[in-house]
Formats: C-alpha cells, structure tokens, sequence
C-alpha cells in the first residue's frame, strides 16, 4: 500500500474509491494530489481485483474547490515552478492536463461521485471520467474567464464533447459557479442524487459491472470509444473491433460468456487486464508534450 | 427482383422496406442476412424510383436478437471461418461491420422501425442509419462485455458520435438490456410508438422526404453530413458545399424548385441519383480494411 | 463609424449588435449583407470595448427569410457571378459560407437573437454563433432539398455538432419548417422567449459576460473551445491549454482576477484582446478554400 498524505485509496469487493482528502481545505487541488492520483491510478490500472474506480472528495461541502493558490497548496500546479522560455519545455505542462489525460488512459471506469463544490479543476478533472453523478449540494464551475486564465487541463478538448459546443462555451464564458440541477439539464451529469445516497448509486453502477462482464471487454471497450470516434470515417473503429472480435471469440472470457449464458448462471470470467489483452494493443502512439 | 432466402424487400411509392425475416429465430444475424442486406443495398442504392428504405424485423417480437451463434446459424460471422494469422487479412473483417459499412456508404436515407428485441449486432446496425423509431415494446443490448467480445460493427465510432461517449460507456459498461424508454431519454431513438403504427410512422417520414425534395439533393445531404462533420475547421464542409451549391444551383432541380414554389405547386424534381449527382461526387477516397 | 445600408450596427455598454436590417423583405440575405456584416466583424473584433456581439433581424417577422433571389437581391450569392470551370477557384465560393467562416474567426462571443422567420441562411448563418436564443414566433428550415440544392454555409459541419448527426439529417432531409419549441427539443437553440423579452435576455447574457470575465480569457477560450476538440487525442488541448495558462496565470488579468476576489470586489480587468493574447496566438495556420 502506497502512503497517500492527501488522498485516500480504499478497495473493497473489485471498487476502488479515491477519496480527494483534504476537507478542511474543501479537497483543494495541489500537487501532491495531483502526483498522488496519477499514482493511484497506475496502481489500479496494474491490479486485476480492481475493476471500477470511484472518485469523491472527504467531507460533505466539497468535491475539489479549484486549484489551491495558497503558499501551503504550492499555487498554479506546473510541472515546474520555475521560469522557462520555451513553451514546448515538459516544465510548462499543466497540473490539471496532466492529471486528466492519466485519467485519459485509465484501464477501468472511472466514476466521479461528485458530493458538492466543484470549481475549476474540480469540474475538469470530472470530465474525462466515463459516468458523472451529483449530489443534489453539488456545484460547478468553469471560472476561469473570471481570473484571468483558460479552461485547462485539457478541458476545450472534453468538455464540447461531453456537453457541446454551445454549452461549453456559456458556461465557460460566463464563468458562473451552478447547480447540480443545471449540471444534469445541460448533459455535464448522468443524475443526481441526495448526497447520502450518492456513494451507493456510484457503487451499484460499480458493482453491475463487476458481476456481469469480462474485465477485458471492458477494458477494450473504454480504449475503443475514446480513441476511435473523432475520425471521418468508421474504418479505422472497423479495423480495430474486426481484430478484437477475431481474437477475443477464440478466448476464455468468450467461453465463458457462452457457457454461462446457456447455463443460465453468473459468469465468472477468468480473464486479466494485465495479462489477456489482445497481442495488438494497444495499437496506437502514445503523443508526447511538445 | 433477387432471390432473397432471410430477408424480404419491398418496394412501394418510392419507398423501399427490408425486412430481416427468420421470426422463428427472432430475426437473429447471419451471413446470409449480411450478405442479402449488402446485395439488397445496391440494388436500392441504383434504383432512381427508391426515395428512401425502412428496416423492420418479421414478426412482433424481435428486430434482431443478435448474431446466430447456432451451428445453423454459421456462428460468429467473419468474412472467413477459417483462422488466419495476419489480422490485415480480409478474411479477419466482423460480419457486422461489413454491413454497418455499407449502410454508411448509402445513398438514399435509412430509417430503422426497430419492432422488438434489439440485440447485439441488432442494436449496432441501426446506427448508421439516419432516423431510428422504436416500438414501445423495443429493447435494445450492447451487451458485448457480457459476452466476453466488444462493440463490433464499427459501434465504437457510431455510438458516441449519436449518444455521447459517457451514455456510449455506461450502455457498454453494463452490457445491460434496456427498454425503448431508456432508449429514448438516452438519445438512441427518436421516438417511441406503439407497435401497430410503427410503420406508418416511419412510411410518414419516408413520404415526406419522397414528395417534397430532390433526390439528388437528399443524397448529397446524406454523403456531406456523414463524411465532413469531425475535421477541425469547416473549410472543408465550405469546399464541398460551395461546389455542390454551385453546380445544383444551374441545375434542372433548382429550376424546378424555384418554379414550383413561385407557382405554388408540388414540385417534382427530375433528378436521378444515378446521373445527376455532381461531376466531383465522390469527392472521397474510400479507405480499405488493412 | 462604417457607412452600412442593409444591417445596422450599435455598440453600447460593451455589446454590440448586429441588425440585419432589410425588414420590407424581411431581411433576406444579399451579397451586400454578406460584406456588410464581414466589415462589420472586423471592426468589432479590433475594438476593446466591445465584448460580445448580437445578431438579430429588423421587425417583428423574420430574423433572415433566406437568399433573396430576385434581381434586386442578386440572385444567389457568389463571389463571383460570372460562370467558371474550375470548383477550386475563388469565385466559385458560396457567400453563405464565406460569412460563417468569418463568425468562425470571431475573437469575441456571438449570441443569436432570432426574432421570427429563419429560413435557408437565414437558419445556417446562426450555427457558428456560440449561443442561439429564439422568440417564440421564431420558425427555422433548412430548406434546400426543397430547393434543389444542398445545406451551404458549410452547415454540414456545423449543425452535426451541435444537434447531432440524426436530427441535423432529419430536419435537412425533409426541408421542413419548424417552430421555436422544435428548435428547443432539438437543441438548436438554448432557449425560447416572448418575443418582447428576447432582446433583454441576449443583452443579459452578454452583461454577465461583460461585467465578470476578463475579455482576453474568453476570447482564448473561443478559438480553443471550436478549434480542438475534433482531433482524436487530448494532447493537443493540453499543449495549448498549458501554454495559455503558463503565459496567462503570470499576466495582468490574473492579478487582478485574484486580487478581486480577496477583495471581494468587482473585477476589473486590464487586458485588450488587440494587444494581449498570449504570444503563441494564433496557434494554427489558416486554411485556404482551393
């Protein structure tokens, strides 16, 4: 077990729950929970228990109060606080993008059980999580526009995608801190929740995974749907499910989806993330900060 | 006409129906549905009298509950049984991205009145199709992961291009079956009916297209819309339009468009998707599986 | 002050608007409105004190009815009149297109204030405005199958993204005219109003904007929000999103930005989008219509 000093990691019965844990600063962005996350999710990609992920933030008012701009939260999160020129330098990256493209290539769905405030990068760092639920306290913010900086963490990427362009764009130009009522209205959330029962919605659409599918489709099917659609055209998706629907069929988890269907029983997939990925992936480059 | 053995096509007023036609096997997927679907598909695509073409499935239970694992049914569809170890080959290319390739390719709009169960390959090949009705006995699974496989027929692609890549994932997270309700509210369909005015439904949207518009136009629309929207600047949609605007505008439609609607009368464009389309259509190179 | 004939340009408070201004013929569009409102975003892009821009037609009939293709109007609008074989040159190009390629470029916001009919471009001149409000009298048709013609304005890769694929097809398909409330269902526009009130609420939108935000900020936000999120990889938001907020959090609106917000006071920031974009603006090359 790592020792986390701003995050909580908790694994029971194949969830994962990281818990944003510094509530006395409303789970404030740093960092370390910044280094700390990315280190979880390398630690839950790699284990084969683990087959959803859930983020929260400790305490009941926030989920993550934007970028903590104090001395003691280190300020704006670069790779490097130091001054460089050349704005291809590593040292200029983000915090916040480099945070949500780990997330990006995350093996294992991600739920983000937002439990109340959540600005700036406490709203981006949702978006590239797959499902998005709120308490009925929950809030969100694009705020940028409002110091004086950009949406970041790589957010003009995900958010048109999530919620379109229009509605990205009004809620970014306005930089007004809403509602979860207004989040689900205009498609930022799948639902929302009382916030005593929104760790349990999060963990029941956990566990309906967890009981019913096979780790590697799952897992394939989370890399297809977020490396595939932007093209113009639907061959390259073609290629890629020809392949996987070729190997895969021939599998073990494929044997056992068949047996247990026509067994009319539970399955029980025997295949791993780490080892039964088919021989072709992953099949793209991985792009590199330049 | 063709001897079609699993599925039946109708023609009728300019609008053309196919119906996937195994009811005592709920319709389930086949080479030979693939292969007569495709073959029907050019047909249509040549004949100038078909407007537009409607999918249905044969009986009041199913539109197709999925690929016909059956030794009868020829098993999972590839484009070869037979193992090959070059994953570029031809042979290793999913049956239902064939189809869902050449529904792409279509020139006449495509309207799915999905009658039942949807299942797997059932679901996914309504995708590419412009206009999908559900029954309000419809139930729709991409249920894949339970299966041990993944979205196949270029679902990856379609799917979150219609219904967001967040509801895309959770559908395909779960593997769950799901309700012509849920359908609705999630985006996949447009509408729901009762099952008895189905297809008087979908023939209503089918007429309108048949007595009000061009042919040629409507095929054009058909090819801009699916081929340009992901590019990153609209410079390319600028190319393509300015050139068809140009070229149509002198046309014999545009005349008969302007008459009728100075004359107050229905217009009958004449047209032919078979040799009026623009002299730069196809502007496309089609990509080939590898 | 440009000598305009057919729009009417106002500048107020910080918000212009832009009035297509032939209400007679109730605004059609015209080669000269084309040029006018190009000039108009010219001038309106290099001025500072003008933080977001909004369209609307004269009268209470109609927001724009479309081409006007009379010989007063010019019949349809080229850039060029004069016949020419080669689809690549220049002239060929539709003035449609021409226009919304500009609101593309626009550095500040674009709010749509449709006040009745909006037929043809009337319709597709609004897709690249970030925000499209509608009166309750509004109606919209993208009418050119009806024509003999195609959707222009490069609308064929505007209206996807911002309704999706089937319901852009759907309502191009048929030609249709449709009212406000389908526009609202179909998520064209955001909102519908009495027609009295549409004029307060796009100025409401634009004050918020205005009064809260830093002006370079939201300009950043609009080349990023439209220009990014089409490729198939976060990467290249996160380049451009960490340069930004590198240049951006050391700059003047930052400060102040952080400044109000201790001091709990209204903002008032300093930077001018003619003079302060961060150095690497504009990150991409132009294309060029060939």
């Amino acid at each position: 077990m790592t020792d986390y000093t701003q995050i909580l990691v908790d694994k029971a019965d194949g969830i994962a729950t990281v818990t944003l844990n510094r509530p006395e600063k409303m789970n404030a962005f740093t960092g370390t929970i910044m280094s700390e996350i990315i280190t979880a999710m390398d630690d839950l990609d790699e284990d084969d228990d683990v087959r959803a992920v859930i983020f929260t933030g400790a305490g009941d008012r926030a989920f993550c109060a934007g970028a903590d701009l104090t001395p003691e939260g280190g300020g704006r999160v670069f790779s490097d606080p130091n001054e460089v020129d050349d704005l291809s330098d590593e040292r200029v990256r983000d915090g916040g993008g480099r945070l949500t493209l780990r997330l990006f290539d995350s093996k294992k769905p991600l739920i983000a059980a937002c439990n109340g405030a959540a600005v700036g990068v406490g709203s981006t760092m949702q978006l590239p999580m797959d499902i998005r639920l709120a308490s009925d306290n929950a809030r969100y913010g694009f705020v940028f526009a409002r110091r004086g900086i950009v949406p970041e963490a790589a957010s003009s990427w995900f958010l048109p995608k999530l919620v379109g362009i229009s509605q990205a764009l009004e809620w970014c130009y306005s930089g007004r801190v809403f509602d979860a009522q207004e989040a689900l209205a205009g498609g930022l959330v799948r639902s929302v929740h009382p916030q005593a029962e929104l760790m349990d919605v999060a963990r029941g659409i956990a566990r309906e995974i967890a009981d019913n599918t096979s780790a590697v489709s799952v897992s394939m099917t989370r890399a297809m749907m977020w490396r595939l659609p932007s093209g113009d055209h639907p061959m390259d998706a073609h290629r890629i499910d020809s392949r996987a629907i070729y190997r895969l069929s021939r599998g073990k988890d494929a044997a056992e989806g068949i047996a247990s269907f026509l067994e009319k029983r539970e399955p029980n997939y025997p295949g791993k993330v780490s080892e039964d990925m088919p021989d072709f992936y992953p099949w793209w480059d991985q792009p590199e900060y330049k």
